[in-house]
């Protein structure tokens, strides 16, 4: 594709990206297709000779926009939110367009230098101290095994150097609760701890971590002659964004020389909010932690930054030094390439310096706001409500909840919360996750999509009463 | 941003890609920015509030622009091509403006299907057979480690289960070449294997693993009571573009039940050429691969794909299936978080299919031959040269070149070396990379990217020979 017929379609890609922002509201937030339905209707074979760009372009419209969950839709109230502020969408643009590739400083010395600029600005928008050091990675589960892997080494004496994990001597053990991530039972897996080592830590009435229960649990693996390594705190669980109290949990792990990472992928972004940090007491006991501008911040996927308050643990590892890859700046300069598992990265920087720029930080905290007092605003109305229920404590901008009509328990009770919530999801008009919390199905309502006002989560509301009339007697 | 102020913004984005692309070789291809100068140049903290979009975009022209090293400038010959062709470009803005999320097939539909039928087509593309199932990736480090942690599994019986890899047992052991890329070693350190249960192999005066010398090594280490595990071979060496012997080598994995893994990152593409395809031969005895259609292809960076041919492989190590990504579909369809080591992911597959479509078979495979065609060129020039040589067998489009003016040997010739090669990337003409060969300093000319006629070589070749004769004395 020469420039020119970049200019010409470049601009209808931007048209096309505009208006599906602007008349999103005209779809049904969940698509209709069937498993298969796309891939049957695309060729076998790739195209032996060139298409006409049009006719790709066709497709999009054909085949792609009828197969997607409109993440950016404002009846969006699944998972979590994934915003893409348009910004952010030129800046990640830009990072494609120029094609540079981040190997070391020399091999676009901007890359590195504007990656370290924001994760240093974001640092300090979320109130962490100047101890800390970024890196941007995909996701989350990445940095946690990052994570994971840097406890596993630590503990070990770098044992890397030697038989890595295969050196004998006692397990080491990883600590976290039944409501972190998935990825973190993932993660312990992959860096080889084993399901053997990883122990779930009883959590409160709150879903929250019990300090107590890991005292006794490191206690009990202390006395049985293993080794405890780490523990996995999350600000922000999934189901019901619970917050694990971190200056009780960094007690323990600085008393017994654990390592703290603290998962905070989804709630790390309230932290900008002066209000909110009372959360994350205790952060800076921590020794790495991962949050995600990519949700509700807005920049966008992929766009996961790791903190580290000693980068020093992430070079040992992830160090590597070819021939190639040497320049006379090495010394002066960071190399990103020694914080991450991949050696090549993209310009990533770029879409989350652009958002906090083209926002500033008072736009972000703005909005923000604006959507703990839409959650705040919908809470009331299911407190006040006979038959709903908030089933967790609500907690910041997610709220798990349950139409419980007299009578109904049990799998009952969970047949009727799946109707509900599939026949809400089927209509298009809005989308919501259910979940399951305390062994019963509840529905998660996540509120904080881009486009999101007071007016769609009334829409939800009076949806979710309208559907509970209707729906058929049991 | 409205939707209306990035349709204003956008086009003028679309423009300055454009205008980049179409100018580029009035750009010195190496920057000449010095450690810190961008950072030092931007504020410490964020902006408090939002800053008017014209002034961020003239921080690019101003502090971005000057900081890069021109990946896509036709007379660069560095690293590797990571060629971006902007029909590719255009695919990326799609997947970033749309801002869906890869969780589920149901969390997007269109995501995975796409993937499913790109990842399908590249396999048809570079003569695999259909045994093979594909999912993209950020890297190939990232694909090598995965490779390995499968390996890990399968050999021990998936002792992730229970103990992870600190179940007691013989080490498990990796084989590999001394020409391996960095991320081989680095993966097996992150996997737990240990520094010291890498073997590496002798290479032949092709600097490719001799198959005897790995029979050797794993009938020592087999006599030795430790557990053979995973070969890693590459077709395509970083320094050399060696290309490891694939039948042989399959015939000792099969034998002994090991792991084989090919690393065909860069020369991976070469294969969409069936004259090429001899150079992988046996490559149906893998277990795994891993190519990089960002590099010479076209793919925006970062597209990688991972091909195996026992996806259970990969599920068994990385299932998670939490009750809010369960759906009705499962079962029926690809749920690719089961496939890599990040939940989310982005809609990456448009990036690649935008590339096949623009460009067609045909179409990709003239512009690897006009590659192939130039380095034979060059090959040439440098073989009919007095003082002039090359230093590896020329292997696909990387030729490793010196030299060697009378009477200069050792130290003093590597001095030379990197004195001409740092004299050439300075003068901002041209872009080569000096590496480590044989303990010797070399050069290594990369050609292929995507603007790079033969012109362009022909202006490096008299390059070339205008610095050596310009040289100080010595």
């Amino acid at each position: 594709m020469t420039p020119e017929e970049f200019r010409r379609h470049g601009y209808a890609m931007i048209d096309l990206i505009a208006d599906y922002r602007e008349n999103i509201e005209q779809r049904g937030v969940q698509p209709t297709t069937v498993p298969g339905e796309i891939k049957a209707a695309l060729p076998a074979s790739p195209p032996e000779s060139a298409e006409p760009f049009e006719q790709i372009m066709g497709d999009v419209e054909k085949l792609i926009m009828p197969g997607l969950l409109h993440w950016q839709h404002p009846s969006f109230f699944g998972f979590f939110p994934s915003n893409v502020e348009l910004s952010s969408v030129l800046g990640d643009c830009l990072s494609t367009g120029l094609g540079v590739v981040g190997l070391s400083w020399q091999s676009s010395p901007a890359l590195t230098e504007i990656e370290e600029v924001t994760t240093d600005w974001l640092r300090d928008m979320i109130g962490l101290s100047h101890e800390w050091s970024g890196v941007i990675q995909d996701s989350a589960s990445t940095s946690t095994l990052v994570a994971l892997i840097s406890a596993r080494e630590r503990s070990s004496q770098y044992a890397l150097m030697h038989d890595g994990l295969q050196d004998s001597g006692a397990p080491l053990i990883v600590y976290t609760s039944a409501h972190a991530h998935s990825s973190v039972n993932k993660a312990a897996i992959l860096a080889g701890f084993g399901q053997n080592n990883i122990r779930t830590v009883a959590t409160d009435e709150r879903n929250a971590m019990s300090p107590q229960a890991l005292a006794q649990a490191i206690e009990q693996d202390l006395a049985a002659g293993n080794r405890p390594c780490v523990v996995i705190a999350t600000t922000g669980t999934t189901a019901a964004m619970a917050i694990d109290p971190l200056d009780a949990i960094g007690e323990l792990t600085q008393r017994h020389g654990l390592w703290l990472h603290v998962d905070s992928a989804m709630a790390g972004a309230a932290m900008i909010l002066p209000e909110c940090r009372a959360l994350w007491r205790g952060i800076e006991n921590a020794d790495s932690l991962v949050l995600n501008p990519h949700k509700w911040l807005g920049a966008a996927f992929d766009c996961s930054v790791y903190y580290v308050r000693d980068p020093e643990h992430l070079i040992r590892i992830m160090t590597t030094n070819p021939s190639y890859l040497q320049s006379s700046a090495d010394g002066q300069v960071r190399n990103y390439r020694d914080w991450r598992i991949s050696l090549g990265s993209r310009f990533r920087a770029l879409k989350l310096w652009f958002l906090i720029r083209e926002q500033g930080v008072s736009g972000l905290q703005a909005r923000l706001r604006r959507d703990l007092a839409n959650a705040r605003w919908l809470a009331e109305q299911i407190e006040g409500s006979a038959h709903w229920k908030l089933v967790a404590a609500p907690a910041l901008q997610t709220l798990c909840i349950r139409h419980e009509p007299p009578g109904l328990s049990g799998e009952a009770l969970d047949k009727h919360t799946r109707n509900w919530a599939e026949r809400l999801n089927l209509s298009g008009k809005a989308y919501v996750t259910p979940a399951i919390l305390d062994e019963r199905w509840m529905v998660r309502v996540s509120i904080g999509a881009l486009g999101t006002e007071r007016q769609h989560v009334e829409g939800l509301w009076a949806l979710l009463q309208s559907l509970v009339i209707e729906m058929p007697s049991r």
